[in-house]
């Protein structure tokens, strides 16, 4: 799979991130050198996508381990559970985030000889990333053996290389079976309303040499009652035990019109998004986020001021619309 | 129902007309005095729904011959026929517009004294409006006669009394119930590419003082299957003599979303929608339109350079998820 989409390189002890606020437009390269541009980094969405965050802040507490000029290993590990604080605080949710300076804090922890203390960090902050890669690549492989040859796949908001700083999600099982020969072409949505299709996925589609086209979330219903579409695959946020899918707003609708052209409808996700305390979808929370992405696009107003909007981020895809879901340990039906 | 709201006056042997173009910004009445002003204005959007393109010219062939300086009645006949070819040239589909210019040229045709044939026209144009607004207000009363208590109806792109001229269509159902106590409030799709309910539905709701929240397409079946909406009501473009109905795109999704939870789904639309000559909707041609509706935002560019897309600006939603067609002449249910 191509390294052209890698949106984190770690190269010459630093963290070259590609800024993901500047795309579709302007492809531009941050080199940073210490774990507190890491956090801002992180904390301006120049990377964003649960699993790319996890992987930065790994790097991040990396950078901080080579950086640091602790006198003892006693300090250091101060110095190290401090970094690893300022880097928690940067997003709320993301739990990769959590989970990858946990993983990185315990390195930290067993450190014994300062020699070695920041090459132990280093390595295993790339070998988080090397996982993460090796993981979108299975479940790439695994989800790519659904696709059936000659498919047209419509997918909704960005799951690809530049989400996971690895291979994707839903997007790396699209390009896996594309490069298997099985893909004719992508309907991307653009997935209002902060254009996560329009802006990134067009971009990865693009990068990845995909003929794909981009549609209005409206437009959905139309390209599947038309039979211009073989399969939907989307990715998740959190899954519920029964299956039932949290996924960005939007995913429940194309479950519905799926089941109503009687096409399939499958969910590509890690393990890790699965969330066994969680029974159904009816008990996950919905994050309601600023009325303004609705009612303004960029700086242009263009509803009316003063108008009420809704603005839910994501919606539950209850399992009996989901085909399959796709993780890196193997294929799920309900 | 609020005079607030029309977009079309008829003072002192002037149009004045809302431009369109400006909304939801600014509120810019333009006096138009010749009908080459009322020409320009159609074409360029100033006023749009096929209905109030209608109303305007036949004011402008008003206009037109009010301001005519021809020395014999058969001048006269000359000079309405080309000013009626001018208005006829401004947009290719509305039917709307060329019934109305036929009605205007026919009484043109039979006049015989120049000292009344001028009034004779100002007073047809009137007619074509007053017609226009009692037909709206009929639909509008049975349209309410489907709604129940407390009920929150979900609408799409802009049906009001900007698109007609009077009262709309569906969203003069809406008006018109609420102003019966029905209706606690609305749902508006803001309707990409265009805005249309961003940009005039939210404006109209707002004129009319009647509580609602803006939402973007995709979240219409976030808000169905939580239980947020009473019933759905469109408007339609045209309806095959089966009953299947083309509209705005997205209306399918809505229709189908409808259906999953189990609402009412209805069309408003004139009898002179409904097209006996098509039998279905298979043979309505969907017509596909600039791709920069999608890729851009007025003047920003969303998606990355050469980027392909679709852009069908209506989609057909099938008899079969349609509850009932409320027209000014009574409720088919299919």
């Amino acid at each position: 799979m191509s390294e052209l989409m890698q949106p984190l390189v770690w190269h010459n002890t630093k963290l070259r991130m590609l800024d993901q606020t500047q795309l579709p437009h302007r492809e531009v390269w941050l080199e940073l050198a210490g774990y507190r541009d890491v956090a801002g980094a992180i904390r301006d969405m120049r990377v964003r996508g649960a699993p790319a965050i996890g992987v930065a802040a790994a790097y991040g507490m990396a950078l901080g381990a080579v950086a640091s000029r602790a006198g003892s290993i006693a300090d250091f590990k101060r110095e190290m559970a401090d970094i690893s604080k300022t880097l928690a605080g940067t997003r709320p949710t993301a739990r990769n985030l959590f989970a990858a300076l946990e993983r990185m804090q315990a390195v930290a922890e067993r450190a014994d000889n300062m020699a070695v203390a920041a090459r132990s960090l280093v390595d295993e902050a790339i070998a988080i990333h090397e996982e993460q890669k090796a993981a979108d690549y299975r479940l790439a492989d695994i989800g790519a053996s659904l696709i059936k040859p000659d498919s047209t796949i419509l997918t909704h908001c960005n799951t690809g290389p530049l989400a996971t700083a690895g291979g994707g999600t839903a997007l790396g099982v699209i390009i896996r079976a594309y490069e298997q020969g099985k893909v004719k072409g992508v309907i991307a949505t653009e997935t209002r309303p902060l254009f996560q299709g329009a802006r990134l996925t067009a971009w990865e589609l693009k990068q990845a040499g995909i003929p794909f086209k981009l549609i209005t979330d409206s437009m959905a219903g139309y390209v599947m009652s038309k039979g211009l579409i073989s399969a939907v695959i989307v990715g998740a946020d959190r899954i519920a035990a029964n299956g039932d899918t949290a996924n960005k707003i939007g995913t429940y609708t194309l479950s519905v019109l799926a089941q109503e052209s009687g096409l399939p409808f499958y969910v590509a996700a890690p393990v890790s998004t699965i969330d066994d305390s969680i029974a159904t979808g009816n008990e996950i929370v919905i994050e309601e986020r600023s009325l303004d992405e609705v009612t303004c696009i960029g700086e242009a107003r263009v509803a009316v001021d003063g108008v009420e909007a809704m603005n839910p981020a994501f919606d539950i895809t209850p399992a009996k619309y989901i085909t399959a879901i796709i993780t890196e340990q193997g294929i799920k039906t309900s």
